[in-house]
C-alpha cells in the first residue's frame, strides 16, 4: 500500500509542480512582465492549466484512490498518510466532476474578465462589465451544478475556497455577528472626532517605507532566503512550495500605513507558507490549508499584532528614526490614528470594525445572485442600497461600488466570506495563544516575535493542508469556530479607543 | 490537408507554450529567485521538460506528419506551410529517436552539473568536476548514438544546435581560417604597445552604464514594450515568443565595455527575436533559426556596429556627457582602446581577432573527445597545450583553462562552433548590406539604425526558423558560407588599428 501511496504522491507532485509554475508565471505577470507579453502569458497559463487538470483527473489517480481506501480507513485520521489520501481524494473528486472544456472556458473568460473589469472600473462603466459578469455567473452556475445534489447552489462555490463548510454554517456566524457590528459602527460614528489620523498623511519617502516593511516582516519571521519583496499594483503573496514564497507591496507617499500594513499582511500569508512542515514539500499537504485559514494568519499579523499598542511600543521609535518629522508625535497618537474607524466605500481600505460589514454584504449578495433572487443587472442598485443599510454610506459611482473588486471578474464567487471567517478565527487563536504564553504582550513590546510565530507554526502553519477550518479550530483552540470572541475583541479595543460606554 | 496542418500546429503550440514557460522559469532563476528556491525550480523545470517531450513525441504528431508528406511535396519550399511541416518533422524525428529516460537523465545531470561546475571552478578543482563531466560525455555519447548511422559521432551533437551542417563542413571553414588567424594574432603581438586601453579602466558608475546601455539598444531597435533589461551574473537573452524578449547585463565599475558591449550583444539577439514575422507566433517558425544565426546577429550588433568608428562618432559625445571625466579623451583613442587585441585566457573576454582561436580549440577538442582520441582525464593537459600553440598563452590554473565555460556541465557539446560560424556569417551580411545600402556608414554616424535593423529584419529576422544557416546564407547574401570575407574584415580593421604592413 505504501507503494500505491508513493505512486499517488508522485503523480500529484507533477500536478503541484505545475501549480508552482503557474504561480511563477502569475508573479512575473504582476511584477516584471513587459506589457506586450500579455497574450503569450495567457497562452502559457491556459496550457499549464489544461495539463494540470489532465494530470489530476487521470483515471489512474481514481484507481489508486479506490485501492487505497481500505488502507486509509485503518489509518489514524491525524496521520500524515491519511491526510494525504484524504486531500488527494478531495481534489480528485472535485475536479473529475467538471468537464475539461468548462474549466477551459472559465479560464478564458477570467483572462478576458480581468481586462474588461479594469477598463470598466477605470471608466466607471457598469454596462461594459455586465455582459461579461453575466457570462461568468452562468459559467459558474454550470460549474456549481456539477456538484448536485446540494442544499444550496452557493455551497459548492464556497467549498472551493473553504472545504468542509457550508452556507448555513457561515450564515449562522455572520447573522450572529451582524447586528453587533452594525451597532458598534453606529456608536463609533457618534464619536467620530475622537480620533485624528492626519499624522499618517504626512509625506513619507517610499523607499524608506519599503525598507521599514522589510525590517518588520523579517523580524516577524519571514525568511528572505526563501522569499523576496517586490512592488505590484495590488499587493499579493505567492508561494511555489515552502522554499520560495514571495510577497509584493505598494507604497503611498502620503499615507504611511498603506505599504507597512500590507507588507505585514502579506508577510503573514508568507510566514504561514514558509512554516509548513518541510516533509510535506511537493505533496498535496505542502501549502496553506484554505483561504480562511490563510486570512486568519495574514489578518492576525496585520491587525492583532500590527495594529496593537505593544507592537508599536517597539517599532514606533524606529519609525521616528526613519522619519524624523514624526518627532512631535507620541505613541498613543500614532496608535489611535492607525486604528481610526470610519465607514467607507472601499473594502480594502476598511478598518477592523467596518471590514466585516463589507464582507457580509458581498456574502449575502452572492447567495441571492446564485439563488436567482438578485439578477446581474440589479447588482449596482442592490449594492448601493445595502451599503446604505449596513454602513450608512452610499457610493456615488459604480467604480466605488459594485465595480471595486476584481474577484467576480475572475469567477471567484464564494471567496469573500473567507476574509471575515479568517478575521474571526484569528481572534480565537489570539485568545488561545495568550493562555499558552501569558507574557506574549510583553514579548511583543520587546520586539520578540519568536513566541508568536512559534506558537502559530505549532498550532497552524506546520499542518499545511491537513485540516479544514472547523477541524483546525478544534485542534488549535479547543473550540468550534465562533464569532463571540471576535466581537468581544472589537468591542474592547475600539470601546477603549473611542471611549464608548 | 489544411485541417491536418492546423491540428499539427495546435499540438505544437502547446509544446511551444511550455518552451516559453521554461524560459520564464529560467529567467526568474537567474534574476530574482531567492536562493532557497533552487530545488523547487529544478522540480518544476524537470516536470515541464518531461511534458514537453511527451507532447512533441506523441504518435499523433508522427501520424499527422506522414499524412501531410504528399501535401508538403507539392508546396513551394520557401512557403510558410512547407517550412512549418519541415521544421516540425525535424523536431519530431530528432526527439522521437531518444528514449524519454535518457532525456530525463541528461536533464538531471545538467541540473547537478551546473552546481558542481560552479564549485569546481571557484575552487580550481578539476578532480571535483571530472566524474560529472565523464558521466555527461557518456550520456551525450548515448544520445548521439540514437542518431546512427553518421559519418562522425560529433555530427548529431552539432546538428542539435545548427541543423543541416556537419563536422566536415565546419572543419573546412575553420581549417581555412585558422592559419590566417594565428598569423594575425602573431603580427598584432609584435605591435602590442600600439594600443592603450587604460581609458576604459577608469571609474564608471554602474547605473549610468545601465542607462547608457538602455539608450543604445533602444536606438538600435529593441522594443521595451516587448522586453526589459535586468541584471544577472552572466548576461543572456531569453524570449517567450516575439512579444516578450528579455535581456540581462552586468556592469563592472572599472571596465566600461563590460556592460555596454554585452547589452548591445544581447540586444542583437533580442532584436532578432522581436522581429520574427508576427504570423509565426506560436508556431515552430516563431523564434530564431539556430545558434549560429543568432550569434551572427548578436555579434553583428556588438562588433561590426558596436566596435566601429561610425557608431562611436555618434555615441561617444553622449558617453562623455554621461561620464564627464572622459572630456580629455578623443574619439580615436576611445575607438582604439575598445578594439585592443591581445591573446588572453578567457573566451568571453576575448577581442574579435583572438576569439576565433578560442572557438577552434574547443571545436577540435570536442571532436577528439567524442571520437575517443582524447579522454576526459586528458582535457586539462590538452587544453593548456593547445592554448600555447594557438594563442601563445598557457593558463596557470584549470579555473582559467578547461573549467572556464559552463557549456560542458550542461551537456552543450557542439555548441561552441556556432559562436564563430555566427561571426563569420555576420561579415557576409555586412558586405551584402553595404552593397544594398551604400550610405549605411553615414547612417550609423548619424545615429540612424533603421536602415541596418530594417535590412537585417528583411533578410534574416522575419524568417524565424524557416531556413538553415546554409540556406539563409544563399538567400541573404547570394553566397555559400565562407570564411574569406571574415578574415578580410579582421585584417583590414586590425591592420589599420595596429599599423600592420
Amino acid at each position: 500500500m505504501q507503494d500505491k501511496l508513493q505512486e499517488l504522491n508522485e503523480r500529484l507532485a507533477r500536478f503541484l509542480d505545475l501549480t508552482g509554475v503557474n504561480g511563477v508565471l502569475q508573479w512575473d505577470q504582476e511584477t516584471y512582465m513587459p506589457s506586450g507579453g500579455a497574450q503569450a502569458r495567457a497562452d502559457q497559463m491556459a496550457t499549464i492549466e489544461e495539463l494540470r487538470h489532465r494530470i489530476v483527473t487521470d483515471e489512474a489517480i481514481g484507481r489508486l484512490l479506490d485501492e487505497l481506501a481500505p488502507y486509509e480507513a485503518e489509518l489514524d485520521y491525524d496521520s500524515d498518510e491519511a491526510a494525504m489520501i484524504r486531500v488527494a481524494r478531495r481534489e480528485y473528486e472535485k475536479r473529475v466532476r467538471v468537464p475539461a472544456d468548462l474549466v477551459a472556458e472559465i479560464q478564458r473568460t477570467a483572462s478576458l474578465g480581468g481586462v474588461v473589469w479594469q477598463q470598466a472600473r477605470a471608466e466607471n462603466d457598469w454596462a461594459k462589465f455586465e455582459p461579461l459578469l453575466a457570462k461568468m455567473v452562468d459559467l459558474k452556475t454550470q460549474w456549481a451544478e456539477c456538484f448536485a445534489p446540494y442544499d444550496n447552489i452557493y455551497d459548492p462555490l464556497l467549498d472551493d475556497y473553504e472545504p468542509g463548510i457550508t452556507y448555513d454554517q457561515i450564515n449562522a456566524v455572520f447573522q450572529g455577528l451582524k447586528p453587533h457590528l452594525v451597532a458598534l459602527v453606529e456608536q463609533i460614528r457618534e464619536r467620530q472626532d475622537a480620533v485624528d489620523d492626519s499624522v499618517l498623511r504626512r509625506e513619507y519617502d517610499e523607499q524608506t517605507q519599503y525598507d521599514l516593511g522589510r525590517e518588520m516582516v523579517e523580524k516577524l519571521g519571514y525568511d528572505f532566503n526563501r522569499g523576496r519583496i517586490d512592488t505590484s499594483e495590488h499587493p499579493f503573496t505567492i508561494g511555489f512550495g515552502l522554499y520560495d514564497v514571495r510577497i509584493t507591496t505598494r507604497a503611498d507617499r502620503y499615507y504611511l500605513p498603506s505599504s507597512l500594513m500590507s507588507t505585514i499582511h502579506e508577510g503573514g500569508h508568507a510566514i504561514y507558507e514558509q512554516n509548513v512542515a518541510p516533509h510535506f514539500y511537493r505533496t498535496v499537504l505542502g501549502t496553506g490549508a484554505s483561504m480562511s485559514i490563510h486570512e486568519s494568519q495574514s489578518r492576525f499579523y496585520e491587525n492583532i499584532i500590527g495594529r496593537s499598542r505593544p507592537f508599536w511600543a517597539y517599532w514606533f521609535p524606529r519609525v521616528q528614526e526613519a522619519f524624523p518629522h514624526l518627532a512631535d508625535v507620541d505613541l498613543e497618537t500614532f496608535y489611535r490614528a492607525l486604528n481610526k474607524s470610519e465607514p467607507s466605500l472601499i473594502r480594502i481600505d476598511a478598518d477592523e470594525v467596518t471590514y466585516g460589514l463589507h464582507i457580509i454584504l458581498r456574502f449575502e449578495l452572492e447567495n441571492d445572485l446564485f439563488n436567482g433572487r438578485v439578477k446581474v443587472e440589479d447588482l449596482p442598485r442592490e449594492w448601493n442600497e445595502r451599503m446604505g443599510e449596513y454602513l450608512g454610506v452610499v457610493p456615488e459611482t459604480d467604480a466605488q461600488g459594485v465595480l471595486q473588486d476584481i474577484h467576480w471578474s475572475q469567477g471567484y464567487f464564494g471567496y469573500f466570506p473567507d476574509y471575515l471567517l479568517g478575521s474571526i478565527f484569528s481572534v480565537q487563536l489570539w485568545d488561545a495563544m495568550r493562555q499558552d504564553i501569558p507574557d506574549v504582550t510583553a514579548q511583543i513590546e520587546r520586539g520578540e516575535f519568536e513566541g508568536v510565530t512559534g506558537w502559530l507554526t505549532e498550532k497552524v502553519h506546520r499542518h499545511g493542508v491537513k485540516y479544514t477550518l472547523p477541524e483546525l479550530a478544534e485542534r488549535a483552540t479547543g473550540q468550534p469556530l465562533t464569532w463571540e470572541p471576535y466581537m468581544a475583541y472589537l468591542s474592547e479595543k475600539f470601546g477603549e479607543i473611542y471611549g464608548l460606554k
